[in-house]
């Protein structure tokens, strides 16, 4: 490779931090690739929830330098899906993705450009690495692969090629744009994610409803009991400081995505807006 | 400037760590000023809560080296308030502070000296780091303004000057000594923090209370339902060891705060301590 | 000393994420050790528990490389018990260990060797380190040591030598191999650790029932209310992959420990296994 060896790895996982599984694949990076800064993304994706962790790999890559990255949440470790290191093509970004071969890497890969290259990495362990019958493959595959390739490494010198086409991909968000019989719009947009403060992200782009549309009806589908579907009109605005404090709104967020939000309040305790849940938006 | 550029930032936020919000800023810092290292003080401060970000910042601030202050708690986020990059006065921590106007910063700035510069930061993201409508201002604003100052960027290049006065300031915590018409002493404070072990550190200095008062009766202002307002007589002690496992004590904490705690338990759970609330001490 | 002077810190401790005690620690380590690498192996072990915190200490050893360890979980903080800094043999991985004397460390060191030199740290804080009567001994003691042990200074320079055979030990947990009068074999072993996956790791090494053995009656001593004690028949097996989606099986884990796991479940949500429970495993 022409390109200077990654020294940056950029780590997300469904680990959480109340256990020492983070800590110990940053001490086995240390150890295997001293010079690498290891920044970690998130470790608190739902336990197995690959579509979420793949939604967060997509909405972080555009501020990433260059590096690996290391992603695990993995509902068939230890065996049963393959592990990868992908190589994307150039770009001011990461170029190199390790981790399971169940959807989580290549939506942010894809992102930014094709799959150059693709290996199931080699179930050997390196040497030393394990100390039980069965592997922890956040240390003793996933970190070593990424270790490696901080070092220089190909990636196809770390297992066997694999056909882009056979990685295993996550079904796509659910956003269906149309028009109803009376002429409005209609958006209809998976909640793929609700953050910390209650926000609701859309899977649609901010740009499917135009900054100029004053308002826009609300309707959860399939709302839990005690929660309301037809949550009325928000209005459509370009900043949380159009809002009054609680007031609910459509806003285009900081990813270019819609969002349901409340200003200083959580549109989730609020309204019941769920990742998984379903939108309709009309205007 | 004479002296070095930074090359550290401490990072403070109410992002929490369940989302990416806090691996994206490292990402941006570690794009801008790949020489910085980043330590983060907690992201944990309760959303929303400015007073408590700032009593955060105050508490750390004199285990600090030199660098820079990043910190971010921001019910005004996205407009309705300015971005502020802020120098003090000579001294061994960090000379340096970004983040909202809004209260954050300016206690633990002047617990060292003195606003010697203050710039509202331009609005004006760094080229490519913005992909939405709307600016994550700690991603697309006060990283890229920390990450300047690490490289040697002078506060006044970042934005429009603003006079100090002009900053805005949080209430003080209320802290009040008195004296009974029978002569006793009565102090009245409000409990600012309670940390993860349930102690409940007061807005009073230890030396309100000296060293050679042996009981101070406590008394929590509108206590809760269900919880008693009198808690009786509680030893003043120098050290957790004097009490015994399970007993309350009035405390001089590693922040030479008085503390209302409990040896291997909890006041929180225990007496209802909780910020916010109003305690008067009387010995 | 012949060796170079550790540039890595492995910090582990019982203090949480939501207050800024980590922080703190971090940036006196910062200020005082510039060069060091610091690894947050985790602050979640429950506050308090030492046996949780040497457990997880004892996991992580095999993964680390050279370096000092500085452990702090500490119901006796504040007095009562000593500082610590210890010194193992020669080995691959962390020599240095740096904690309360509560048996805390002793474990782990004892994974990879002897004890060659133990210190009680003298009690004076470092210059200007601490602001109250109390010190916060992560801040005030460990940090400084551990930072000294990476400046080069050796261990005995740091407080009064402390005979091995005096420090504290945390009793063993229990893991007991027997024979039923029937000739099939019984285990009886505690859980020492449940993760954030609900997996249950007993204190029996993985080789307590081989591989050949088909199933495992599984009972929980003392189960509680509305918990049944007998659990029936697992699987024993050597990797997730062996059983099916929500199927539990006994299995060597990635510490070489027996664990009762459920494939995508929580054995601790379906089945109550508890850390410090006891089980009964027979076959």
């Amino acid at each position: 490779m022409s390109a200077p060896a990654p020294d940056t790895v950029f780590f997300l996982s469904d680990y959480g931090l109340r256990d020492e599984f983070v800590g110990v694949v940053h001490a086995v990076l240390a150890r295997l690739a001293p010079h690498a800064r290891v920044i970690d993304l998130t470790h608190d994706i739902a336990p197995f929830d690959v579509r979420a962790g793949a939604g967060a790999l997509v909405r972080v890559l555009p501020h990433l330098g260059p590096g690996v990255v290391l992603a695990v949440v993995d509902p068939g470790v230890g065996g049963g899906r393959r592990a990868l290191a992908l190589a994307s093509g150039p770009g001011p970004g990461p170029r190199f993705f390790v981790g399971p071969d169940n959807g989580l890497l290549v939506p942010a890969l894809e992102s930014t450009g094709d799959v150059t290259k693709a290996v199931a990495l080699a179930p050997a362990p390196v040497a030393g690495a394990t100390v039980g019958p069965v592997t922890f493959d956040g240390r003793d595959v996933f970190a070593p692969a990424a270790a490696a390739l901080c070092l220089g490494a190909d990636p196809g010198s770390l297992g066997d090629p694999v056909v882009a086409t056979s990685l295993v991909r996550v079904p796509a968000a659910v956003c269906e744009a149309g028009t109803l019989a009376d002429g409005r719009h209609l958006l209809r947009a998976e909640i793929t994610w609700v953050d910390r403060f209650g926000n609701g992200q859309l899977a649609a782009p901010a740009v499917e409803i135009p900054d100029h549309v004053a308002e826009v009806e609300v309707r959860l589908e399939n709302s839990p009991p005690g929660v309301a579907g037809d949550l009325g009109a928000w209005r459509r605005v370009r900043s949380y400081t159009e809002l009054a404090e609680g007031e609910p709104g459509v806003l285009g967020d900081g990813n270019g995505r819609l969002a349901l939000v409340v200003r200083q309040g959580s549109a989730q305790l609020r309204f019941g807006v769920d990742a998984g849940g379903l939108v309709q938006l009309v205007w």
